[in-house]
């Protein structure tokens, strides 16, 4: 195999973030060699021209015209992140409108080559489907449900978890940073949609190129892994609204203003694993915490603005924290009302989850929501996809979580139903796949 | 109250269908005025101009740029179906990228009276969040999730189901087209997944705001009614693909290319109740059947494509009749292969469907994809939410579902799990709600 530090800089996927079909066609690899993308001499620079659909026939038929007439790809469909990289797509990006997390477990007697070989297996797959790779996915996969698609930003994301090590003998290879999650006395945790022995995400701004690529995932797996649980997730759409991309979460907040940013300066020391780190396989890796967080949105719901933003620390309307400014105002955590009370409440989920808190503690949050209809108890199942990345999570989710769990005025309205820790190794190149080094060094 | 049809042809909904904010800031009525919206001075035509979402900074950084920069309102965001006009929007249209079904049931002791009041909020919300209403959602409802998106094209659709009529003594108005479906033989039907003394469908092509408006409708309940059974559902996002807009369910066929057109001339009479018809307050109305469809995933998938095309009769790539030609292409249900076999299958699906099978009877289907997770039997839980709309159910789904069950090579992939036949009433003008002329007349 090409040693991936080698060829790092040639296929830093930074660089190439949010390319469109219309950049592709200037050079960079495009998805028009993908087979099953029929939308070549229509994609590309025509999304811009077709944008307002059915805007030109504005009186009569226009239902007609909106149903029958060419529709145009916009970049909801064109954009395309490429799956081979220093790091694996799926990390960094903005979370994408559609998602589903799925965790498997290695079948009985499946050893160390039978998962090289479904890693193999899925990478190709992966690289196939994200619109980088010859040939396309084999036809016994392809339900072709995302057939006339663009790539859709779709990216698949691959890690381990620590079942995994000892069913293929790779103990001694295991991270330490995969040592089992605290106990947090908050938890209601689910074991059967918790853990597993590999963890798969799967996001894409369009439902039937993601639920596709969920297919064909689980086909090849073949025999050698079965799902284990699986959760679906959206955000919004992108284009459904003109403000900054910090999305709302289910409870109406806005949710991500402090994530760290790619452009930090600590950014890739608090995310990812360092060249130089340990194991030697997790290079350019991260660890993905997951959480199911149920939102008690009816007991929610029923209190005042007023008392939500109090319990939160941040105005709902529009996000800036309660000591003053707009949504990215650093929050004056000792500011001190007229009437000598704390402008950000002593339980305030913001002054809980401040780094300043938690020992500079810091995380990347890329959540989906879920909502699963009307739960047993009548009230909506209906919350958060947490998926929280970091380097280390003893520096990361642990030790916020720990500050959270009990003393932040927002747990009362929030259930941990399930948990799970994942290694997840850095990108790969060409004919590569992800967890060679693991499985192969 | 106004009489719906002195009214109906300024408020006809055909002629401003697609409006989008562009459009509406040039005299329609637009959604400025919804205190919720906070898009003044972006929506409208920005949305072309900053459609390549990052693509002016494709070298460094990328991801930080869309992340932070604001982001343009697309048509996805600004398009918007007015709640007012002769019919009730939600029918005829496109389904959005996001649906959800909920019934409801009337609360023990809820009359007549209650009922008409449900209706008035239920319909004065729908205006609101529609983009139409002043004033805005009551702030006790409105979680504030949709904050910052434009319409989207949301929907908000009403209709009775059959005990509606008993348990509010309106026995003697009561539609007899909603007298009980036959049972088909293939049908394994949820009683408590289906039926319901209301209906409402919600549609959105952003999955917040559909969510919201779900919130909304459930509170505006109050104690008048609760869920019997709620379903979400899904379609492509609008610019996922260049295709003209015929989608592909989760089996990965085309479906939908023989739906009725509203440029039919017989459009409005299999589709909707006339002026003169019976009972008077449907007219303009419609009939809902909804059916949960299951598909049997993993055993079409098992299927090679020759196999599956062989089921349905069309060709799986794209939607041609494998009589020849293309997708609409009028398929030839006589024409013979040179080895003498009919090139459409005797029990190929688009013959048993084929209106010419069935007397022409016609509906208009309107579905949404569902995909639940795993089911109990690990295999997807996933489908079709298939909403069929016509003039009369005895002339357009019981004719097609009676030759369809058993005779359809189709119908072996199939299981019709939950079913609800709706009376949905005509639209709505200024200061009505709809079901008025039912519940006052």
């Amino acid at each position: 195999m090409s040693n991936h530090s080698d060829t790092a800089g040639a296929r830093d996927r930074d660089a190439r973030r949010a390319t469109t079909a219309a950049t592709s066609a200037e050079g960079a690899p495009g998805f028009a060699g993908v087979s099953r993308r029929r939308l070549l001499g229509t994609a590309g620079a025509a999304g811009a021209a077709g944008l307002v659909v059915g805007g030109g026939a504005a009186v009569g038929g226009t239902v007609a015209a909106r149903e029958e007439a060419a529709t145009a790809l916009t970049t909801v469909g064109s954009s395309y992140i490429p799956f081979e990289g220093a790091r694996q797509a799926g990390i960094v990006e903005p979370a994408q409108a559609r998602g589903h997390l799925v965790a498997f477990d290695l079948a009985p007697g499946a050893d160390r080559r039978a998962a090289a070989a479904l890693l193999r297996r899925w990478s190709d797959a992966a690289r196939a489907m994200t619109g980088q790779g010859r040939p396309a996915v084999p036809a016994s996969y392809d339900d072709q449900v995302a057939d006339d698609a663009g790539p859709c930003s779709l990216t698949v994301t691959f890690g381990f978890g620590r079942s995994f090590f000892g069913r293929t003998g790779l103990t001694a290879r295991m991270p330490e940073a995969l040592a089992p999650l605290p106990d947090f006395p908050g938890d209601a945790l689910d074991a059967r949609r918790s853990d597993g022995d590999l963890w798969v995400r799967i996001g894409a701004d369009d439902a039937l190129v993601a639920f596709q690529a969920l297919r064909v995932i689980q086909k090849a797996a073949h025999d050698t892994a079965s799902v284990r649980w699986q959760m679906n997730g959206f955000n919004r759409t992108p284009g459904a609204t003109a403000r900054p991309a910090t999305g709302r979460n289910l409870m109406g907040q806005i949710d991500g203003t402090n994530n760290p940013k790619p452009t930090d300066p600590d950014f890739d020391e608090k995310i990812f694993v360092p060249a130089s780190g340990s194991p030697s396989w997790m290079a350019g890796g991260s660890y993905a915490v997951v959480r199911r967080i149920r939102m008690l949105l009816d007991s929610w719901d029923h209190l005042s603005v007023e008392r939500q933003e109090k319990v939160i620390g941040r105005r709902k309307s529009d996000g800036a924290p309660l000591s003053g400014g707009t949504e990215t105002t650093r929050v004056d955590l000792e500011k001190i009302r007229p009437d000598g009370s704390l402008a950000v409440a002593g339980d305030a989920h913001i002054r809980v989850a401040a780094p300043a808190s938690n020992s500079g503690a810091t995380m990347l949050r890329r959540a989906f929501s879920y909502h699963d209809g009307i739960g047993s108890d009548g009230a909506p199942d209906a919350g958060l996809l947490f998926v929280a990345w970091q380097a280390d999570p003893l520096r990361g989710f642990v030790p916020v979580q720990r500050k959270l769990d009990g003393a932040d005025g927002l747990s009362r309205f929030l259930r941990h139903e399930a948990s799970g820790l994942f290694a997840v190794p850095g990108g790969v190149g060409p004919g590569e796949y992800v967890g060679q080094r693991l499985l192969e060094g």
